[in-house]
């Protein structure tokens, strides 16, 4: 996980984060902010239209001049999007030639969804 | 499912939604948007604390006299950031005497976990 994190110092967060704490105190609030971050890169419905078609590519990653397309975006507003994607340490980018291929940083996604379903488990 | 979110029509989303698309075409609009909205409730370090202190309340709800203090927060910025968290269908409110009393909804959490399990499962 911390080798995946490399490329995205910006949202870099220790073992710690996303688990709730036990206990009727909840969260803490550096746990708090670092989860709330990296939904607040979710809460748009574009990148999770690219973060699905980035998940589903060929390889596990997707060139940025396929992802224009199916949106209907210009590249420079996919561009703006995958990099809030790339901030929040859910996707990592990769310069090949003219290109930019994006891919999911793995366990990124089952670690949130983790931390989802801890809350519920409380529930 | 349909029954919890009774109370929560605008953010009422039909059974399809939460479930990425298989194939190249991602994530449709629709189910974008529904996501997305539910992730924008959980993008605020304050409602992820509260969230995280309803989901371990005693008999999995909290009254609202009881939210204030952990977060060193007014009751009325606390009923703010919970009514985010009613409309999006993520949590429900009771109002029994002269308090409110919020308890999870059953299975919403680890609907959205099972969404972004599925992205992280095309990766």
């Amino acid at each position: 996980m911390a080798e995946a994190l490399v490329e995205t110092p910006g949202a870099a967060i220790d073992d710690a984060c996303c688990v709730p704490a036990d206990g009727q105190d909840g969260l803490s609030g550096g746990d708090s902010a670092a989860l709330a971050a990296r939904f607040k890169a979710l809460a748009d419905p574009n990148r999770l239209r690219l973060l699905s078609l980035v998940a589903a590519g060929d390889s596990g990653e997707a060139c940025v001049c396929d992802l224009t397309g199916p949106l209907d975006l210009g590249q420079p507003t996919v561009s703006h999007h995958l990099k809030i994607l790339v901030d929040a340490g859910l996707v990592t980018r990769e310069k090949r030639g003219v290109w930019a291929y994006y891919s999911v940083v793995p366990g990124a996604l089952d670690e949130l969804a983790g931390a989802l379903s801890a809350f519920g488990a409380n529930a």
